[in-house]
């Protein structure tokens, strides 16, 4: 993609954001729906899942606030939306279905926000962002599937909401390898930093320190 | 991409919307910024917004809803937002920059919808979804500029407001058209129906002749 | 309250919406909780919860849509807001406090929307008004407790969203008659119609005598 | 109303929230066209309005976020809502509209923030709340007109979208005084603090003196 990259860089898109003050982690959809190639799953989103786990033990021992995403729709079809249209299994993912609950080893302690949502974006028709804002979050993490649709559209409206996104990229996966890269090129143009797994914590361990200091 | 194609069609992703009774035409971002290449254009965009004429006189003359967006932002940084720190020439589209104004082949006619913007959708903070949903609007032709950017994000936030969306695939333009594509994929797959210019009117204008018998 | 009605009336404030084409009816925090004097009921709360029995059996038989909302904080305190600094008792209101429960005899049927909120508005940080614009509602009859809380908040942003709200008087109760009064009088000079539970009755069964000739 | 005031008391309700860390003030609505009694001002408001003049000076010298609303309906009609049904004169106030614009004695300086609005909260379909959140505000003091109506609304939903607010009572002003009151009252017990000018003032100016020691 060197030659669509270099007509971003042409008209001056794609600067960093960098991490703010204060940090919260997102981990949208690692359900065990999503963690099943038979049901929504399949390509690198169980990989990005079993990323996550150290990221998520790495953000506990920092005490970041930390948000995890169900999609949960109503048992009676009363909460069907247009989307549902497009892709009926997501009715299966009613509140006791296994496919809605979140992985095992993702399990959120007490106190860690669980969000259900019927939507793409984890703000949308939710309180997420009132929450953070509340908690004085600036920068959120964004990890979880799929790149190209949940976690785009999360952190897409994490930028709207006034917080700074930074997508982990190695945390993040796709059914389709295609639309996981497509969509990390936009979200790294337009409105997101980049950062791997390992880069973040690094970051984020080095502030501390420095603040221990 | 067939593989990734198969990959949605094993999971039943990708069913269609179809028009619903009531259908708005809303056309992102066709401003002259966006119609110059060394601003924010190039790629096929300036193409899109010549197929759009025909689509807009055609949407006229069956009375439908129609609703432009321009990206404003204001002079004195005041409104500055995160996207302006990724996209700095953003802070060029003021309210009388040249760059905001839509493009004179599109002009909009008194009595259609002009939305002011800041963010990639046409429908966040802005009251586009109350207007529409005041008008019983339940189908949202979607047009303009970028794929990838401003028409993914307003039709993916129609269809969250509990609009249909159908984009109007030669009828928006990105400055990329790895992009491009890759965002119709997208699309296609999980929120919207997908229809050319030609296809859409066809449909509508038979529409009308049925309701008029 | 005569001569603040002179002032509005002077500026042309207070002008009827009627009744649009597709009504649904909101039943908002008729929970155990607010049925009881000794949590958040009160006042005429009760009498308005028994009011509204005939009115929901009405709709039902009418075929309208029909939404409850429930206030619903997590058993963790994870989703705690300003709101609940103000009123630390609404923190008991969790998923399976019988408080948090609506009455029984307003229990919802299969099929009827049911909306947990942990703030005053029935739509804000929920997805009511995209699942009311799905289904083309465009008049909501606003019921429930307290008038001068969460019945308003939902009343105006019914409005803010594009529905005409008509807030049924002898259906919506407070803890405190004060407020209720001066409620009811803010909402029909600037948001809302006010009717009668048997005026609304009348009407949607005149209408749909009249649509079955 | 010590009465109503004893049933609050006695559930709990009116619990203080304290300023926060990051103060913006909010002047809601002061145009013209509310500074007028013939069109839609009268009663305190313009006393209030007055009375902000001082506040505003100190919040600059304080250096806070400072926002202004005005209410702006398009000159074709293009975006009437309903409230434009209720209150017609609302139709008035266009982008050029002497009653439209900020009242000279609080005009506002470059780089303050300015919405326009169509309805009554500053919130709704603005960004105003991702401009504070990106800010990190976590308080807003809110002053204005009507108490009984967009200062209400604009109080209301700060609170929603994780802010904590302050309404300024001497600040805000109503067109009949029986509202402005029983509004008052609300809020106080439900949703925001109230201070007068002078005691929010006094306590901005000693943590100021006091971080500067």
């Amino acid at each position: 993609m060197s030659s669509d990259a270099d007509i971003y860089k042409h008209q001056n898109f794609g600067n960093p954001l960098g991490l703010g003050d204060k940090v919260a982690l997102l981990i949208v959809d690692f359900v065990n729906g999503f963690d099943d190639a038979d049901q929504f799953g399949g390509g690198n989103v169980t990989e990005a899942c079993n990323n996550t786990v150290g990221l998520l033990k790495a953000c506990r021992e920092l005490n970041l606030t930390i948000a995890h995403t169900r999609v949960v729709l109503a048992d009676d079809g009363s909460d069907d939306n247009i989307m549902a249209i497009k892709v009926p299994a997501l009715k299966n993912l009613t509140e006791n279905a296994p496919g809605s609950h979140i992985v095992e080893r993702l399990k959120p302690l007490p106190g860690e926000i669980i969000v259900r949502k019927r939507l793409p974006s984890a703000f949308f028709g939710t309180d997420l962002a009132p929450n953070f804002t509340m908690r004085r979050i600036d920068t959120v993490l964004v990890t979880g599937c799929t790149t190209s649709g949940c976690v785009r559209a999360s952190a897409v409206d994490a930028m709207c909401h006034g917080f700074r996104p930074i997508v982990i990229s190695d945390c993040c996966g796709d059914r389709a390898l295609g639309p996981h890269e497509a969509n990390l090129f936009d979200l790294r143009q337009k409105y997101t930093d980049i950062m791997t797994r390992d880069e973040v914590i690094a970051e984020l361990t080095a502030r501390q320190a420095q603040a221990a200091e």
